[in-house]
């Protein structure tokens, strides 16, 4: 099948025995310690208890130079973004996270680059209480390769899944909206250089916190929940497919993001409703849950906005403007929906 | 941070609709439903019951095209190994599989290199009772890139782990050694083209069958295990590191594929003791055990081989011919354990 055997753990072969122990080196960035009823890097798999009463919640994502990272991406954003897009799948699933996997492919051994790699990874698993139990490290031809699996427990039967919205709830979202989508335009050249916009929006594009507290305090409480990653538009298009619903989302209601306000009406839109990569929460739930839904996020110390409500399917999505009107330019992504 | 937002699930983004919709398209390639206790795929997470009394086992792997496998590799074959690969790592540790996920970065969009990867992909998870419950399917502008995260269940306590050796264990091999590397030779021309050998050996490199029923045996009764990807002394050798120990070999022993019998015995030598990617376990046990293990291995249809015992750290790795004399010439590998 391969031209080369021996992929495991640590790359080793029968005729790369230097490169093997550089990489047995590499994967030494990625030891430390996992909690004491662990079993962690070092054996064929990572152990670890189940825990009674709670479903197990996993998701992996593939991240590809060039596709999903800019070649030279600076590596402590993308060890902290690595994992931080799959640990805001467990805060979409309201499940709280308990282990992470790794697998890294590298074209070339820089200690430095590692360092930093594992550095941005270590400081956000420690953060979210997600230790790294296990992965394989390895040598690329091509790019750099990060897969990122997540495991977390959320309590049986009070997941946020997709297809749990129902007619009359309330949308929410968490954090604000927009600013990791002006980044990114301004760093492939998309919009003019702004060095004060970009420095302004960088952070969201580049070190997302997903609301991981959130996320978990919500089982039970809301019904359905995805995180933000396509855009609002399009990532709520997939609740109400999977919940068979229509929405209707007040636009002077969505958390526009600070350092979006001085943009123009059209980009702020644009930004707001189809920007990705925003890791924040769309959640819906029953109109009586407000006041507890307000709590929860203050004691999280997560922002939250109401920003529409759930209808019929044969609704579509609609956008409302200040005075009850849709919108009608929106972004692509509307248009799979309505 | 990234070129392209939206990286999830299906690979979406602003500016690539048509390559969207084609993306989602192979994402079905991989919806087949999950068991009904079971989240499948379609949501941020997957989910499934944690069982009372396990332990949960979870290990991952990555395949690079042109490392791990050659570009062009039969697609079916390779969907196959991607699994058994992973699966190999839960025997290993007397895990019974329990789910998997599955990354998948492709160059282009072949719908016939699609469905024949998930049918050898399907096929072994089916055959494993292990089935695909998430994963992420996007475009890689370099070659194939698979990454798959197997789960499993092991009881509480029970796992095989490399620190478990003890002096005077016996040292079994399951299945039988050197086809996988002999096919390698053949296929990479290490070896001068022999037709009718590389048909004799080639299902083992491209279609490994790990011991699972087995290894899930195994927990409770063996000590250590792992699974021989790397070659027996170098894997063995990692057994014997963790526990620190000493092992003696029985050259006479060990289970030589039927298929090198006609092979000089300075090949079948270097095949049997260095060759990898042979996914059956070499494990230690007390001498107690031999009955119950054999009875065990006859139970599960899967041949073992005791082929030596466990010594004192200080005697290192050795290998004896039948006159009980250690042997010299040994393939690399050799080095790291004496």
């Amino acid at each position: 099948m391969g031209p080369r055997h021996g992929h495991r753990k640590a790359g080793r072969g029968l005729h790369e025995v230097a490169l093997t122990n550089e990489f047995d080196l590499i994967a030494r960035y990625f030891s430390r310690p996992a909690p004491t009823t662990y079993l962690g890097v070092g054996d064929d798999c990572a152990l670890m208890p189940s825990v009674p009463g709670m479903q197990l919640a996993t998701s992996t994502d593939l991240l590809i130079e060039g596709r999903h990272f800019f070649s030279g991406a600076e590596p402590r954003s993308l060890g902290h973004k690595a994992l931080a897009v799959n640990l805001s799948d467990l805060a979409a699933m309201g499940a709280t996270p308990a282990a992470c996997l790794l697998g890294l492919s590298l074209p070339e051994l820089r200690p430095d680059w590692l360092e930093a790699f594992a550095d941005g990874f270590y400081a956000l698993a420690d953060a979210a209480g997600c230790p790294l139990v296990g992965g394989d490290t390895t040598r690329s031809p091509a790019g750099i390769v990060v897969s990122v699996t997540v495991l977390g427990h959320v309590p049986a039967g009070k997941a946020l899944r997709r297809d749990a919205a129902r007619q009359g709830d309330d949308i929410w979202v968490s954090g604000s909206l927009g600013a990791a989508d002006i980044a990114l335009r301004l760093l492939t050249g998309e919009l003019p250089p702004d060095p004060a916009l970009l420095a302004a929006t960088r952070a969201a594009l580049e070190h997302p916190e997903p609301p991981l507290a959130l996320g978990a305090a919500l089982a039970g409480v809301a019904h359905a929940a995805l995180d933000i990653s396509d855009g609002l538009l399009q990532d709520l298009g997939h609740i109400l497919q999977a919940s068979a619903c229509g929405a209707q989302l007040e636009y002077p209601a969505l958390p526009v993001a600070a350092a979006l306000a001085a943009l123009p009406a059209a980009q702020q839109l644009r930004a707001v409703l189809g920007g990705g990569d925003v890791y924040q929460l769309c959640f819906t739930a029953a109109a009586a849950r407000r006041e507890q839904i307000l709590a929860l996020a203050r004691s999280c110390g997560t922002r939250v906005s109401r920003v529409g409500r759930i209808t019929a399917r044969q609704d579509g999505l609609q956008v409302l403007d200040a005075a009850g009107r849709p919108l009608d330019a929106l972004p692509s992504g509307f248009d799979h929906f309505s």
